[in-house]
């Protein structure tokens, strides 16, 4: 029984799907995984070039992980938030040692958006003001508060909060301040955030609310300067910056956080929050969580901290957290994606735009890359949905599965994908591209 | 190295809690449990008759769910709510078949909170109104329209959603309405919640967001006609209505969602999105969701449903599920509530407040009761902290895990617990009441 088909028809009768009309899905099957591979119930294999939502970075179904998991799940698979419970504070232990000394405490969520629910809370709380900060071209969850931060179009039938407003952020390649190089869009995005501050009211504003580097809306590196320089603003006007590292962290810039990557960040400035999710763990058992500096979390040794949730510290996912960090560690993981991202999918990746006009941009770092189609080179006009769809057939034929949104393809494995399977999906890319130059 | 002291020191060092001042806590350390059973890190027993957060339903690692937590991590511990899997699809199916025909589809959130989040949204697009009314007792989660659809006092420091009211709903035990008897004060309420739609303008009313049974404010049974009355006036004002069972659904009150049971609701009158978490999986994987009346659904056949989370229909989560939906049908679990309910815990609960003065109401069905504390019977005077904090001790010296709320102690024990537990907690509340009557 255990078919495509069957387990279709039952998605088709029974599950409600995110984002999306309900009558027109046509969802691709999966049924199992391991390593960069998964595979549907007529056992047909793809290549998760996607990582699902890019979550999986430590590959489908690492045995280090699932031991953890199947261990404490008989031992204890669930305790309320207010016990103790030693696999809780070791996770809490092991995050913020790769976070670093000025973090002092974690508070755990069940995922990105109460993630950054509870951080905003926070610095609600911290500074006694109410705005939060967050650009147009982000994506920070699907909840109340976050989904109002989003800036993308999910935010628009859900403006149910308050306390909301959005900027332009940095983005050299479809700049929106007539800039020529990163340099200039570096510093017109700082520019442009500061009057934003100042017309909003910087007395009115806790926090600014950041992608470690955004990515829904296409991996978009943040250019030179920008780090500090919005640091600066933030301690200029008694701002707290929050990053969010749900897709950015745990080894996908490879690095345990975006903010941390000298690249990205080399006067290596700190922020007050820190969120994550997906990557803690693999997404193995859902869980997020917040990253508080210490003095912050000084500050709710006397005041009440009045937010919390069933499943906060839920045990069954910090065993995975523990498992996973360690097995990152002892495997090299986080080096690993560096070293593939320069040595190997990076100038795959150039490589590949050099043979198809179509590729307007490669961006990226790590095992997080994003291909900006066009079009025409020239204007920058991005690709429709009609290209997207026929490239993802194309890819899907050749058993890549493929993350896309908007007008571009994420390329985004798992941190432990292999050279063999990066050269792999690279030939089917250069496969697939070709078909549609015809 | 595993002993209480390593735990807590971990725990205070690293860990933020929910819903405290994090400079006073003193943690209760739980390291393991099986059944009803938990026990802390030096080997210390305690009968556990909070369920933690009322969530343990099926008690402490019940070897079937374990079992298939166990097997599904090996095999695909997670996957992108965008694909189909066969597990999700059957565990849509196990809690449609629960929820009856009415209803059409399931979307799986990772919790209580954004379950409400989702229901919420849904409400708002299906009647293009703006408002959520909800009872002042109520608590509905943290994330920002959870929050502020909450009533009791974590909303007010995070009210930064906007388009949500509040009412009294009924309580006969401390009734705002002056009544005398519970029809009375079903009368009352529902007179009142009419008031209140009309003040507040019918048209701008989205959805009426409903507990089964309000839980935490103090399992304050529905008076006679209160749900018929509900699902009366929601028709007359063309308001959706949601049902929160989150707490009271899964067997909690012998039944598996007290809208079903037929001393609440004889009229079985049905909701048009009932909410759930906590006993549908007894937290063993962090999961909630939203069970989706069939004319809703067909709402989003062809407009697009703005919401969306990483881990909704994790595959993890799906298979507790479908595991613990058949161990409880099986093994006869929640008819096993009901009749404890009926023939131990109801009774016996009943006997104590003969011996005891302090125990002003007895309320409950199921394994879901509260003892409302009182100074005086006939002032109805709540208890005060001092005096719940040192039942708390006595409680806990003599192996009793218990759950406080205000002046009250929720008697809220697995759905497994057995008549020979359930009559040892009889016999330690009887002691800790006696030795606080002294
Ligand atoms: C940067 C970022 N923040 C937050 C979220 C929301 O996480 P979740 O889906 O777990 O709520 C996402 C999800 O894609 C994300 O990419
Ligand atoms: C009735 C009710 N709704 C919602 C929630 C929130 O659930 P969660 O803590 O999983 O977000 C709770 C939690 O206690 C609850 O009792």
């Amino acid at each position: 029984m255990s078919t495509n088909q069957y387990t279709l028809d039952l998605d088709r009768a029974h599950v409600f799907h995110s984002w999306s009309a309900q009558g027109s899905l046509a969802p691709l099957v999966i049924a199992g995984g391991s390593g960069t591979e998964v595979w549907d119930d007529d056992g047909t294999r793809y290549l998760d070039f996607s990582s699902q939502l890019v979550n999986v970075n430590i590959g489908h179904a690492h045995p280090k992980v699932v031991a953890a998991i199947q261990e404490q799940a008989a031992v204890l698979p669930t305790v309320a938030p207010a016990h103790a419970n030693r696999v809780r504070g070791e996770a809490a232990a092991r995050i913020l040692a790769k976070a670093g000394p000025a973090f002092g405490k974690v508070f755990f969520t069940n995922g990105g958006a109460d993630a950054n629910e509870n951080a905003i809370r926070m610095a609600r709380l911290t500074t006694g003001r109410d705005k939060i900060l967050s650009t147009y071209r982000s994506y920070h969850g699907n909840t109340g508060a976050a989904i109002v931060a989003t800036g993308d179009w999910r935010r628009v039938p859900n403006e149910y909060a308050r306390g909301h407003a959005h900027f332009f952020g940095p983005f050299p390649y479809r700049s929106e301040f007539w800039s020529e190089t990163p340099e200039q869009e570096g510093e017109r995005a700082l520019h442009h955030l500061e009057r934003v501050i100042v017309s909003e009211g910087a007395a009115s504003i806790a926090a600014l609310l950041l992608e470690g580097i955004p990515g829904t809306a296409g991996v978009i590196m943040p250019p030179p300067g920008w780090y500090a320089g919005v640091r600066a603003l933030c301690d200029k006007y008694g701002i707290l910056l929050i990053v969010d590292e749900v897709m950015s962290g745990f080894g996908r810039t490879g690095d345990w956080f975006a903010w941390q990557n000298p690249e990205i960040n080399p006067e290596r400035v700190v922020p007050d929050l820190v969120t994550f999710a997906k990557g803690v763990n693999s997404g193995y058992v859902p869980v997020g969580g917040v990253i508080i500096s210490e003095s912050i979390a000084a500050q709710f040794d006397d005041q009440v901290f009045p937010g919390g949730l069933t499943y906060s510290g839920h045990p069954l996912a910090a065993a995975s957290i523990v498992a996973s960090i360690d097995a990152m560690e002892e495997e090299g993981i986080v080096e690993h994606a560096a070293e593939l991202g320069r040595e190997v999918l990076g100038p795959g990746l150039h490589a590949l735009a050099e043979q198809h006009p179509m590729i307007g941009e490669v961006r990226g770092i790590g095992v997080f890359w994003a291909l900006d189609l066009v079009t025409d080179r020239e204007t920058r006009e991005p690709v429709g949905a009609a290209t997207i769809g026929a490239l993802k057939k194309e890819l899907l034929a050749r058993g890549y599965l493929p993350f896309a949104a908007d007008n571009r393809l994420h390329v985004v494995p798992p941190c432990t994908v292999t050279a063999e399977e990066c050269l792999r999906a690279l030939a089917i890319l250069d496969e697939a591209f070709t078909a549609l130059d015809h």
